[in-house]
């Protein structure tokens, strides 16, 4: 079926995810995968963190990434219930497991996944499935601060990779 | 801090969701909201369907998205686990609520948020938010079949607006 035309402008624009502490989260998605920071909503009882991975080589300024952030695709969103980071025992659901299954993961695709994993490794980043765990051995899973899986993927497929 | 250079290439590619029925979900990522069904991979148990907005205006073959699947952003994996579609009882969770909260939701950007609203109503699509509802007037949340809340902004943004 042909697109309906009234969808022309639709972009898949962002991913919103809970989280705890927003320190934890901020410094592992900036300085663990490389996203840049480039806006913030605080609110009353909560704030929103907007990421997303620059694709200019540094050329654009986080003020023209800002005034583009809803006009492009890639983008996190990470939400904080201010508080939740005082809490020992608070932890949101991370999809993988009853009750709360239903969200399964973010990916990363990476140009060099054996690269990228081994500097994981050396970060001391935790794994959910690592390359050379099970049967599928081009693809791994490391958790973020929150528990939630995000998919390493080569971004330079062989076909019938999944 | 400097990004480093070793996620320079870094993409965010995919969003994973757990769908009951692919049937169903397909039909709204594609027909609604106007999604490119590009790629499926078929194990015993459970099926993967990547879909992908267009942004070639036409020009790309789904081979060619196929191919370039894991060089981009703004892909969306729906996972299908063999037989949920047949179970009356049977139902994700959306994230939303306890027990099981955490991912939150997907965002679309569109450039006329008033006519892609006033065209999900006309196609029988649920709101968790209307526009007109609450005091954020610029932005509105749709549920897909599984319930997962979408939200609906612009892609022209006002400065200051979420």
């Amino acid at each position: 079926m042909a697109r309906d035309p009234a969808t022309a402008s639709f972009k898949f624009n962002h991913t919103m995810l809970r989280v705890k502490d927003p320190k934890v989260s901020l410094k592992f998605y900036t300085e663990v995968l490389g996203m840049e920071h480039i806006e913030t909503y605080d609110f009353p009882s909560f704030t929103l963190y907007f990421l997303a991975f620059d694709h200019s080589n540094g050329a654009e300024s986080t003020e023209v990434k800002k005034a583009n952030r809803t006009a492009r695709e890639g983008i996190l969103e990470l939400t904080h219930n201010k508080g939740t980071e005082n809490d020992a025992n608070f932890k949101y659901a991370n999809g993988n497991s009853d009750p709360g299954r239903g969200f399964g993961h973010i990916a990363i695709s990476v140009d060099d996944i054996q690269a990228a994993c081994a500097r994981f490794e050396q970060l001391g980043v935790p794994f959910q499935k690592r390359l050379t765990d099970g049967t599928m051995k081009h693809i791994a899973f490391i958790k973020d601060p929150d528990d939630y899986w995000i998919e390493i993927i080569s971004s330079r497929r062989n076909p019938g990779e999944a």
